[in-house]
């Protein structure tokens, strides 16, 4: 197994992207991880003078550039031909790696995915899938933003990938899967999900699909697998994310301030509290779809999120998910996706 | 002022609706209120005999029919024309009110108003705006499910209707209007948002357009009015009540466990927690664009959540809300709009 990681991407890099590097080749027997990133850098960080001093799972490619965080994908692609995200994605076009993990700018790492075309045989569109906490255990939530124009075809897709992932991933037998709508009843929403409704109904997935949910479902765990556009929800899941963070630091404060003498008791429940929403307990979000793997983590992602994402790539490549893909979407018959097509 | 309240539409109609009429009526100076709905029901709940019996500020308006909550808004239209959806709409369209309010089913409502085309001059298409807690103070988000299918010109008078919202119902001064976006870079998105941006930058809202948010500057505030198509306001309006709803029962019970002497603070500090994040507080949400007012509440309002709406229709007709949204309207050259259409 070989992750090529990106250690120049995120708000805190190099240094918690090398430790997370450095604690997997440790735990993760038969891994190796090509660090990408300015080489120097990386031996400062490590105190090593030379590279041949690195644990044998470690190895440098070196490149020359960064993309920034609050870098325009178009401007990265086009003008950092070798940054370290673009250096990551050359390394699995040609096979030299397995996977990519990379806490850097998730607009320029999606951006570079779709330019290789680096997609899995009957893939129409990439998505980006995240894994977060529900009532009634993790659900996965797909595309949270790496295709903003979506149509019916592709939201079906996400459905066949993203009930693969929960199956194999979260070990969740015979995953449902849902529609990310404005109410449940059926007929609900706009052209979008009317028409992929019904692709799903007519589909091999038609058993697990149970319609359409609400937003508010979303976080009841309704469904196991909730679909739909990038747009849609890559707001609902940045929304969900700044409420959570927002709501335990004003939740913190507003109890620590009328208890008097179990301040300790309720901070460590907070603690737990953070520990049970923090996003990065669930490995970063996979772009499902790549003939290949490509995890992406949030820019705050400290030494242990990138240790769960590089595990998360590990087991992605173990449980063959891609060949599970490709099997199920040729089982799809192709008049069901071209009748979508306008 | 003269308000049609739906009194059969509600998770517990149509007791907590009467009671807030009542209240309203007591506390109001001038407001009358027609109670719509069956008769008979209205009369028992008040334990009274017979309508000559009512406070001089209350009469029955009857009506047969009752549209439920989880019925379609379709079916609603087609044969439950004596439901007190459509009286309250009807008695709108003919000016015996100048107000309705309802917690009844929201599409049935909302799908009323766009049957009867009651819309104010100039506007295209109301909006359902709701207002909510931020960091920095209440924020004014739309369309939150009235029209799943916008154009850049409907979002464009969204921004003018929640800027004069925002404005005049919660006094701000001068607010800052933003577009809900995938990222807060300019180009960002998808055509729908990019054409929107160009209708804002050109238009005599564009000193108070700030261009994009993300999901999470929603609840930081880092606008006072966000504008969205009514599929994605739907979407994370729900998200955001349902984790609230659900982030306050895990995080009461987590820290109650930790908890030994002073659990009766601890619930007292959630309890505060609970009417802060409440929507109920802000009054139900305004069908923006509309000749006439037209609230939407939670089917789950109690008698407060129904006062509070009452409350809000009164200011709206007093401080001549749609006056201002007709002027400000017709300030825009007609060229913004005709530009963008496709």
């Amino acid at each position: 197994m070989r992750i090529a990681l990106d250690v120049m991407g995120g708000d805190h890099a190099p240094g918690p992207i090398i430790q997370g590097a450095v604690k997997a080749v440790a735990e993760i027997p038969g891994l190796e991880i090509a660090l990408v990133g300015d080489s120097s850098k990386i031996l400062s960080h490590l105190k090593l003078d030379n590279p041949g001093d690195l644990h044998p799972g470690l190895q440098i490619q070196h490149c020359t550039q960064v993309v920034n965080m609050d870098e325009k994908p178009a401007f990265a692609l086009r003008r950092k031909r070798d940054s370290s995200i673009a250096r990551c994605w050359e390394l699995m076009a040609e096979r030299t790696v397995d996977a990519i993990v990379s806490a850097g700018n998730t607009g320029a790492t999606v951006a570079h995915g779709f330019m290789t075309r680096l997609f899995l045989k009957e893939v129409l569109r990439p998505a980006l899938s995240v894994v977060f906490p529900s009532v009634t255990g993790p659900s996965v939530l797909l595309d949270v933003g790496a295709n903003t124009n979506a149509k019916p075809e592709h939201l079906y897709q996400y459905g066949v990938m993203g009930a693969i992932y929960a199956e194999n991933m979260l070990k969740i037998h015979n995953p449902s899967v849902a529609l990310m709508n404005v109410g449940s009843e059926q007929g609900k929403g706009n052209d979008l999900v009317r028409e992929t409704a019904k692709l799903f109904e007519h589909s091999p997935l038609s058993s697990q699909f149970t319609g359409n949910v609400e937003g508010r479902d979303l976080h009841q765990g309704t469904a196991n697998v909730v679909v739909c556009d990038g747009f849609v929800g890559n707001v609902v899941l940045k929304a969900s994310e700044g409420l959570v963070e927002l709501f335990l630091k004003t939740a913190a404060q507003e109890v620590l301030q009328k208890v008097q003498h179990e301040q300790a008791a309720v901070r460590e429940a907070f603690k737990d509290l953070v520990r049970r929403y923090d996003y990065s307990e669930y490995g970063g979000a996979p772009l499902l779809g790549i003939d290949g793997i490509c995890i992406v983590c949030h820019g705050s992602s400290g030494p242990r999120a990138i240790f769960k994402a590089i595990e998360v790539a590990a087991n992605f490549a173990n449980d063959g998910l891609n060949k599970h893909i490709v099997e199920r979407l040729q089982m799809t018959p192709k008049t069901t996706a071209i009748s979508s097509s306008p």
